[in-house]
């Protein structure tokens, strides 16, 4: 039986490679969205399509973080045509904590021990969520979280694209089959995974 | 002006005495609950008093877990009469690092670099996500993940009832006045924090 990974897809290019990745690297893919009150929530059709694809079990989790605000894509901000230098303002405080945090809860129901995210050093280097030592922490974290930890079964976090440039991501994204499935019109700001 | 302080609060007494120790500590606070679809949602209703009692303001983020599965407290699975060894049934998957993560958000927003929360290592030996070194990491975690670790702000997480026994919890409780507002009917595997 082929081991099992939670594969945060969010229906934009990088997560339906990272999707194509894992299923290339042999395992049983479930696929999980996260809807975190985002005004796009047409993503999530397209994450239906890149889960049917590659053949991955898709559920959706809500949580809504309209409530607590601070983000263009959740509150009532304007989303700027250009980008400043520094953080964006379309960064969603503490998003790839909360969804890697979601993939955890559900992969230890699963008892999948690998979780795979799309994020991105090199296109977000302005979000502290998008980089390799922010991965990093989160693995150590979940050892320690959940009973995969206490058990020894180490849980690890993979980010396949996390140093791939724009480019290479397409290119991956043609030789996998990826393209056509993600909706390619998803602007960069709401792509979380 | 005070600091802020995001609290997670359960409507428990653990989460009621921990933020009446952020109050007397003299944070401005902000309590937070999380409902995850729990089945005992009446909790909420004594967070809510519990945020008045010490002049917190309150928010409660919605994250259902319920499609994920895997615990007696979110899923149809009974709640037995004794626990044995181990981790319980009523665990449920990633919980603490969920609501650390939304609170964490929560306190980006609101420039807070403190947050607290009443996990116990004491009487929850059984929790992977109720001991110090899971705090530790998560706090290391939360200062790489957000502006505010960028920024070199340091965020810290408090767990300040993390190793009380629950005869020394429950003293703090009548000596802090957070005794009445909390909810003491509500069992112990609804307490999150």
């Amino acid at each position: 039986m082929s081991r099992r990974a939670v594969i945060l897809v969010s229906g934009g290019m990088d997560s339906a490679v990272t999707l194509a990745l894992a299923r290339e690297q042999g395992f049983a893919c479930h696929a999980l969205s996260v809807a975190y009150g985002q005004r796009h929530a047409a993503e999530l059709a397209a994450a239906e399509r890149v889960a049917a694809r590659f053949g991955a079990e898709h559920k959706c989790v809500e949580v809504d973080l309209r409530s607590i605000g601070g983000s263009a894509l959740t509150a009532d901000i304007a989303v700027p045509e250009a980008e400043g230098s520094g953080i964006p303002v379309t960064y969603v405080p503490a998003r790839n904590t909360i969804m890697l945090a979601i993939a955890l809860g559900w992969a230890e129901v699963l008892g999948a021990q690998d979780i795979f995210c799309g994020v991105n050093a090199v296109d977000y280097s302005g979000y502290p969520d998008c980089r390799p030592e922010f991965v990093a922490a989160f693995e150590r974290l979940a050892n320690l979280a959940t009973k995969a930890g206490v058990e020894g079964h180490a849980l690890r976090i993979h980010a396949p694209l996390i140093r791939l440039s724009k480019a290479a991501i397409v290119r991956e994204g043609v030789r996998l089959g990826a393209q056509g499935f993600a909706d390619a019109g998803i602007a960069d700001p709401t792509r979380y995974a």
